[in-house]
């Protein structure tokens, strides 16, 4: 598995090595724990926390084990107690004490998501920043709108760039809002009663909190997957807005549409053979991962069912499919603010397309315009009749409404230019972007 | 298609007639928006609203049209045409007046989400209630903790249900937090600038949001569907949820566990050929739910990347996907809260169960205290070894430890009676039931 | 639920009436083997075909206690029991004897594949004929090959419509080589033992295969679903094509590109405001398929792992989801059948969009030819800088690779002209759709 | 991603190196089969030969290059060009000559499909064997049969083996009939005209495929992914198949159940916490293959619609997603094969859980045969009635029976004790072990 799409900075993030040092964090902090609410002596926990180093590790050897232990914290804990031992043989016995591994494995993936999020986020500021800046720049950058790929009314630009950034500021604010509900410590031993611990099981629970910046639940969360589950959908619903973005900057990109581009980068986006082509990199890496996630948003769901006190087999499908999501929402997040700060805009294109198919982008304004004179029904025939003529004979649709003797005793060529005047036709585009523009500085400013 | 997991109440909701019902409310107060604003006479919004009545609509006939037509806007505005035409042919021209279909359909389908979640969250809150009460009467209930399916050490029945509870509480919290961004008017027409308007389409919009009780966008999210996306997700995780207590629940209800019963209800349950059995048909019911729900969760995320200005494929496979989804999580809340209500516990069996392998539940307790000795390793290993020899000759670990000398010269007898008391050895599960209940007062008094 | 998107025969196929009807075809001819081996009397085998009659049965109350009981068999077995009791008492107890809900469910299912499969067989026969049509017809009419949506070098359209052929005649040899592994009896009673025919149990199960013309299996197969999974993942694979070839047909469609279109039918493919529009429904309704089966064949697949001698819940799963992705299957192939027969190709514009780019599908060709002199690396950067200047200077790559020395010195315009040539350019085009059809033909030969 | 669940043998066959190993195996085959139609000089080729050898390459790098660029095909031919030129010069030229980046991509895959598949069919076969083995074994081992969880009539322990066997033998056979379908040369060039090779491309394209010991296709086929989906859902099926046996052995595995167990391997199944444990480690990672390979499927069959003569992002969403479906279905089938040949079944247990019940297994029985006497519904009624008082009282169902003179009137003590017998009552059991044992050996001898 190469996962090529995604970021080196959310890779190291996930790596092996990033979930070992996080569950080092854990094991870290719950010695520390316990021995502040004096359950074990506090050189034990110093001890451990000197073991407790990623770069003590061998990973390899970790790997190898973990694939035979069926789990990663097993070997790991086995690994940390003969790395305590060497130095302090009484410490050792209070490796990993009265935790489970699924305590230390929960917890390590909710750390290693904290730092994976905080890069998304911050690529997610960035890319919902470039889009605002694109609505602004062409509010009033005439284009086709385009419905089932079929040319309808004219939009603009920024109305198009508005609707992303809608979406976005949306995942933005999901995001803010499912945090409080994720980052909360897993800790309940055994089979979630601390059983372990005896009373001071909930004074440790809460020391062990505060010291990983992590909220304290109700109660442990083992085979409660709604946590996990909601982070993989509320990646799947971000992925799928950047997919959209994503759609529609592949499509303008398209030889026959030409509107606008991905910037061109070393490397990236030629191909092999013909050296004239643009590749839709960006685009292609972001629709993928728009292709990927879904599925994989699924099998976090499916897994949800989990047995009693401990899940098996579907807990153990969650641990390689949470981080492919957040790779993969990630490497999407960066490939479209990327695209979006480079995009290139063919202002004059998009123009030449809109009058390229001779004023059809217009004839629902003509026939709303002349339903008032003879009826909704009437109009559109007239109009759909002049269209299919128009069309046939590769002529301007103005032209031939105005030879039509039933159109022009109720439009006058006045009113007809007006009709054909794209900024009319293009209706609220403005009005919106700038409510969009409204809603998105009023947020930032909010941060 | 025979949708038999539902309610009566979530299938009328969704019906075909409640979908035309729905759209019509739409067409109904978008005439009357516009004659509030001045762009229609008031007559005929008048016409119209007398004829945006399900009663007149030919239901078998739309249905068929609707297959031609490829969506169920284009017939039904046809219909409807033709019904205001009847009594008011001037104001036949204004029906539909700017909308697109997307419009109506998307509008609609809004209308239709509110009356059924609505549904839902009652039958949601009836079983928190429900399940607070069984964690409330077990807090102290000891059973056998399960992890793998096999079992671990002692939980109490309560702890499970404050488990289920505490997921349902967030599951209520996120169908709460996703409302406001859900309920927002869809109204763009054909292009989403709501071009055919004039200036006045803003003014519309509000008054028609308004009218049908919906937020105002900041601009029309034709192919932006996150918000489609959302609800499908929140439920899919509900449905998780319910799916977990109901593998659970079936679990306890096999022959040989025989810990908890679904209540026996009329025709329900039983077998067409053992007619000794209780099957946990709830449970099956929800879980078929858990089962189906996830995937179409995937086809609403992947029908995101919607082309240009209106999807082709993607948005029509959003249709009956996300109904499925409201009727399964409906079907299975409905049935958790009937199972949970009427749940039988068997106390005595679930303790018969805890002793029925003769002390391996205790093992880990003795486990850690015989550590706290000769520390974790040697301890592990010396408890392991007379749990295998307690297995092997079928006698009591309490017996087998008391009888072994390394491990008599650290534990006195009333340090083992401790140790094999399930009460101690379900560690806080009382503490955890009461933290959940109080988080769930404190919820239910903030509503 | 509206389904709105499958083929009136389809839905008549896998509707409540077909279902009750298959499953008192297993009824009738379960009864008829217990006569035939001599397990009841001939004239309650006789009473009991007589009262197998659909009109006999109550479908709507059906339906309702169908919801009460979980499943269609109990109540219809009730039903059917009445029915005969009021016309042989005796006979009555004879009714679905030995039989369990599972089989006939199971084998009902079967029936209504077979007739469901057949429809849509007949439909992607027609298909397959229809593009080998269109394969032959435009063997030579060239276009631009596309890859990223990019023009790429010369294909012919003939070429396009080869790919789709083959991948079709591979869905129908799945098909072909599925059916028998399908269509295979399932009759084990309680718990797949038919304990309670005794010892003539095969034989019944025997003569009930026979009577239904399905096989007969080494054993019952309650909990082994890869019969049903692969008749889904099979209808996957093809809606997949399908999806494929409809892609193809909406890039097609679009208004910048143009050069192939669905056939116009009356109330099709309009918009509700814009006269003008052809909009790809067939292709759309194809898509829509494509974007929903991948994630109901996960459910089939999800549902396999199905509990002991009967599954709850997963088994659940299927009933509604296989006989989706049969109509979404079906209806797709119907959509492509039509658009395929009445498909437009505008050779015009192909060869007008193959040129608009001045030349730049045949810089891979130049590339190559550059490359015999002065190696790959030179040629690719030598013919990719004329292409930049070309497009930036929008003007010829056939005149500006004219113009510079290190071209013209090693190619001669005889030899620009051949490699501009767009019949050389489509390499192997003519000769990939002949070996396509040669295989078509000898497989119909085959039939 | 860790992929601890699957074989070191798989890891190797789908690591970077392995597919390095094969994408240089198809440029060798490439350069060879050109100069055997003379194309390129036979120098070219020897030196392309030699530089073919992953050795040779510097991974990592290629691996970082491979993000950049978007794909490994782009990296591999610089670095492999790189290493012919420094041999001669003359000869790089040739490198990759005519090929595109797909075809080495999609023709390098399956190669290593190839040699993953045979891992897989070399692990398949074996676990079919021991299946075989415990069928025959236990085929008169009586256990409860148990549908919903519930025990119903009783079956042996070789007829639920059966069942699994019968199951695998339809996967293999599924995998014989793909083999000839998935293992098709893909060489096209550009746009899947080999247009580059002038009329020689067949002749290449034929030594090519001959070379590799792949078949040729009647035409390239870039963007008609069923040959890949195929091989997706075929696995698909096997892993539901696998997770089929798991859940059951699983189920058996449970401490209440405790009647077959999973083979105790050192180092495995163990629990960090609690020494008397006996988790079904395999089971759990067939499980969790079970639990992610649906929705792995569903992403291939999405990914199905590609764009014209390359897909952008659904072809991408292949890549990582094939290899793990392999690496997971090979994976569970190792575990399987591993917990089967090692399978350890309690038959006392087996025999101790049907008596648990005291009876009902065989209440079925007994109202099939008062059914003859006294009709059908009167017959359930009874038995129901006797089933729930001896349920109630713990009491025995044959003592309830006798005791209740409407029975005692027509059922004499030996018909009762026959009917208890559970010999009888498992009816064809023994039958259909052995039938399904005849069709194994059958096809056995077949290969």
């Amino acid at each position: 598995v190469l996962d090529l799409f995604t970021t080196a900075e959310l890779r190291d993030a996930l790596s092996l090595q990033a979930r070992v040092r996080a569950m080092l964090d854990f094991e870290r902090a719950l010695a520390a724990a316990q021995a502040q609410v004096g359950l074990i002596p506090p050189a034990a926990a110093t001890a451990i926390a000197a073991a407790c180093d990623v770069a003590q590790i061998d990973l390899p050897l970790l790997g190898n084990q973990a694939v035979a232990a069926g789990n990663l914290a097993i070997p790991l804990v086995r690994q940390l107690t003969r790395a305590v031992q060497a130095t302090d043989s009484e410490a050792a016995r209070f490796v990993h004490w009265g935790a489970t591994s699924q305590d230390v494995i929960d917890t390590g993936m909710l750390l290693q998501l904290r730092d994976a999020l905080a890069l998304i986020e911050s690529d997610l500021a960035a890319l919902a920043t470039a889009v605002a800046e694109r609505a602004e720049q062409h509010k009033r950058t005439l284009m086709p709108g385009r419905t089932w790929l079929q040319q309808a009314t004219p939009i603009t630009f920024g109305l198009k760039a508005a609707g992303w950034l809608s979406a976005i500021e949306r995942d933005r604010a999901r995001l803010a809002q499912l945090k409080p509900r994720l980052f909360v410590l897993q800790f309940g031993g055994a089979a979630g009663t601390l059983a372990s611990l005896g009373r001071r099981g909930l004074d440790v629970a809460a020391a062990l909190a505060a010291a990983l910046d992590l909220a304290l639940p109700e109660l442990p969360w083992h085979t409660q997957r709604d946590r996990f589950a909601e982070i993989a959908t509320t990646l799947g619903i971000l992925t799928g807005t950047l997919g959209k973005a994503a759609r529609d900057l592949a499509s303008l990109m398209q030889t026959e549409v030409a509107e606008a581009f991905e910037p061109a980068a070393a490397g990236k986006g030629g191909s092999s053979t013909m050296p004239h082509k643009r590749n839709p990199v960006g685009a292609a890496i972001t629709l993928a991962a728009a292709t990927r996630v879904p599925s994989l948003v699924a099998t976090m769901l499916a897994a949800m069912p989990q047995e009693h006190e401990r899940g098996f087999g579907n807990w153990h499908a969650e641990w390689d499919t949470l981080p492919e999501i957040v790779l993969l929402a990630g490497g999407a997040t960066q490939q479209m603010r990327l695209a979006i700060e480079g995009l290139e805009v063919d202002r004059e294109r998009m123009r030449t397309n809109l009058d390229a198919t001779r004023g059809m982008p217009y004839a629902e304004a003509v026939s709303m315009a002349l339903a008032e004179k003879v009826g909704k029904a009437a109009a559109h025939h007239l109009v759909e009749a002049c269209a299919r003529a128009a069309f046939a004979q590769r002529c301007s649709l103005r032209e031939t409404l105005a030879e039509q003797p039933a159109v022009a005793q109720h439009l006058s060529p006045g009113q007809l230019d007006q009709l054909f005047d794209p900024r009319t036709a293009a209706g609220l585009a403005e009005v919106f972007v700038e409510r969009a523009l409204q809603a998105f500085h009023r947020t930032q400013d909010g941060h």
